[in-house]
């Protein structure tokens, strides 16, 4: 089912039970398209076993505003992908640095600025990860005198980019998973951006310096990273809802329950809400009701009468704008006070800050997209989900800081008839799974 | 700096930068213990260079309610720790399955039913892990003609346990990093709980099925997990406080605006609430204001003279309990409210749902001590936090669960003067670093 073998052709990737391919875009960086995962269980005849999850998937927009009001800083409210190109500012990767020693890499093309065809080399790698972690176990104590334990390793596909957005660099991650899974993580990493002061100590800081001093006159400026990604999920097909699985309270009050068959006197149940509209289709993780967010396709249900769907589990990193709605820099960027919306497809539709975003006032963006109140159960919709980060900067950022992630997984809910992975073999009997940095006889303590 | 080498004598531990004590506890599984890390900027002298941050952690409960109401449910809203023992529950590693190749494992030892001693085999492993990430890195693009690329990789060390409590399996990781961090991560897998049902289908499905139709006449019920560590952190030295740093709009209005020196409307401080008492020691991490929490140490200052402290990053699985405050389950652990609680270190408050938890109405736990209010500020303080998951089952989790994960970071703020991985070396020129399974000539599709 799995092991080592990535077959990559001209960004047409297999491996395991995935097939997707792997492009480049001068403003997007890496677009995932046509991903598609193979099902043991389905109908029988091969063609139905290769089931659709994403049409296509890419980072629409990192807006990343900086919080000193002075006019000098005003500027700095950046929208690194429709201003600069998350493209134009992803480097070569460095083998064995950024990317393993199984690594392979893939070049990405464009055109210049005089329209010629520049080619740019190694802007992602796609390698085969295996971390320690487990995909299944399970020890079974219940037979006297005997312990049944079962585990699968996790082995997982990791198609990356970095992109070096100034000062800031940005560690993208898509993860394959054999369970079905694609986990989407964002790391940070790089230079904070800084300001020269006067303060030398914390003791002399005598009114509000927008920021942290990290080293003698220097102070590191709060901001937000707030990466969003367009995620067109073609969950079994084209037409989908965005169901809100409701985690509700039931309470039942004390004259019902003492004539009530059980002393249980709360519980929680489930109620299903599809999103009928846009309106339906805004999340704020932050606040509210809890619930498990799912795509599902209404016209394709498991052999047990369940609708096929795939949910948006958080993976931490759930931040919101907080700025003022008039704020020029919010208005720009408006779709980062809420970390979900659902619109329909629209050819048009693919940057959040808008297609001009350099020059955008907010009137053509996914905001303002997403207020038309669109129809959306049923049709060809489309995920923006915004990972976010209130930064306050401390010392250890400074100079260069160390990686923190956040991310997101797209995880199969009812997609499947049964864990996919129920298939997978135990470990052999060979020389076995390794993942330290002694593995390859190097060490990076040189 | 760091390496292959791992030191481990009778669980103590040292590695890289840190040092620390890995011990086995019948109820709490995994107990670490004086976590201390080199920093090699501090003042000279060896003594102050290795810095305390962790006295002891635990995972003191782990609370999962069911969510049937029906009497012959009722007592399923398990305590795993308190009513079973995460070590008593926990059962012999599996080499190259539960843990990599590289992995050393550790035993327990506690005392029987008898009063015997037992010796439990391969409770704990540890090992490096290499996952493919970076530590840090940048790229520097701003010399013309000439691109400044740094990268290193993320080495870092793991101590994990399984514990398998009935049908649910816990992965529960304690990873060191060589930045300062300790990372928290619990994965979920093992079996579902399942009722029996006559519905073959979900058209059939008339009344709240209080659950999942997983297969035919199969019902996985609705449930929680509540992991709750406590973490006595002893950050530079035992007296802490805890500090909340609010992210706080600033909203200049229109007529201001007019007179001020910038167009910018609105922009984000910090402000800084030190918690006195256990009353501001509670945190919904759903709702409210969004803040970074801080464990400082009042008494010592960085040279630019910022107190020193470790932060709470929550990574995903952030839901509290929904249940009535006065149902009996909810009452044995109220605590599952709030995700973030500090109390004052009391030698007699280490189970939050308390010393007999079996019996407890909730008048010994965590909630119940957490409502004395005392002072909190500059004291021994103690952080308990509660990684927690509503669990909607779905097909996929059938029979037997992929995992998923959530957790949190501790993570050093102004604890360091600056990045302590500065010192890592680059790889070297040997062979380089690889994490795929092929690495062991071994693969796991036979």
């Amino acid at each position: 089912m799995h092991g080592c073998c990535i077959w990559l052709c001209c960004g047409n990737c297999r491996w395991a039970n995935w097939e997707f391919h792997v492009g480049f875009d001068m403003r997007a960086g890496t677009v995932i398209s046509l991903a598609s995962v193979h099902d043991a269980d389905a109908d029988a005849g091969g063609a139905r076993r290769r089931r659709q999850v994403l049409y296509r998937g890419f980072v629409s927009e990192i807006f990343v505003p900086y919080m000193d009001p002075v006019e000098e800083w005003y500027y700095r409210t950046f929208l690194d992908a429709g201003e600069y190109g998350l493209g134009l500012w992803a480097f070569p990767l460095q083998p064995g640095g950024d990317c393993p020693a199984n690594a392979a890499y893939l070049d990405g093309h464009y055109s210049g600025q005089d329209g010629r065809p520049v080619e740019a080399r190694n802007m992602i790698c796609v390698f085969e990860r295996y971390s320690g972690d487990v995909a299944w176990r399970h020890t079974e104590a219940g037979f006297p005198n005997q312990l049944i334990t079962e585990v699968r390793p996790d082995v997982s596909l990791v198609a990356r980019m970095v992109v070096s957005a100034g000062n800031y660099d940005y560690i993208l991650d898509w993860e394959f998973k054999t369970s079905g899974s694609i986990k989407l993580v964002v790391s940070l990493t790089g230079l904070l951006e800084v300001k020269a002061t006067a303060y030398a100590h914390a003791d002399e800081v005598a009114q509000d310096a927008h920021g942290t001093l990290v080293a003698e006159n220097t102070i590191a400026v709060y901001h937000d990273h707030y990466v969003t990604y367009h995620l067109d999920l073609d969950v079994d097909g084209t037409n989908n809802s965005f169901v809100k699985n409701i985690v509700t309270a039931v309470v039942r009050d004390a004259d019902a329950d003492a004539a009530a068959d059980t002393p249980r006197r709360s519980y929680w149940t489930v109620r299903r809400e599809v999103a009928e509209r846009e309106a339906d289709g805004q999340v704020d993780l932050g606040g509210g009701a809890p619930a498990d967010l799912v795509f599902v396709n209404p016209g394709k249900k498991t052999r047990m009468g369940n609708e096929v769907g795939y949910r948006v589990v958080p993976g931490g990193a759930m931040a919101a704008s907080v700025l003022a709605d008039d704020d020029f820099p919010q208005r720009r960027a408006a779709y980062c006070k809420k970390q979900v919306r659902v619109t329909p497809y629209s050819r048009s539709e693919k940057w959040a800050s808008g297609l001009y975003a350099d020059q955008s006032t907010g009137g053509d963006g996914l905001a303002a997209w997403s207020e038309r109140d669109r129809a959306i159960r049923g049709e060809d919709i489309v995920l923006w989900y915004t990972v976010g980060l209130h930064h306050v900067p401390y010392q250890e950022d400074f100079p260069v800081m160390p990686t923190l992630s956040g991310g997101l997984e797209l995880r199969p809910s009812n997609f499947f008839e049964r864990n996919p992975l129920l298939t997978t073999m135990p470990i052999g009997h060979g020389r076995p799974l390794v993942n330290c940095s002694c593995a390859g006889g190097d060490s990076i303590s040189r």
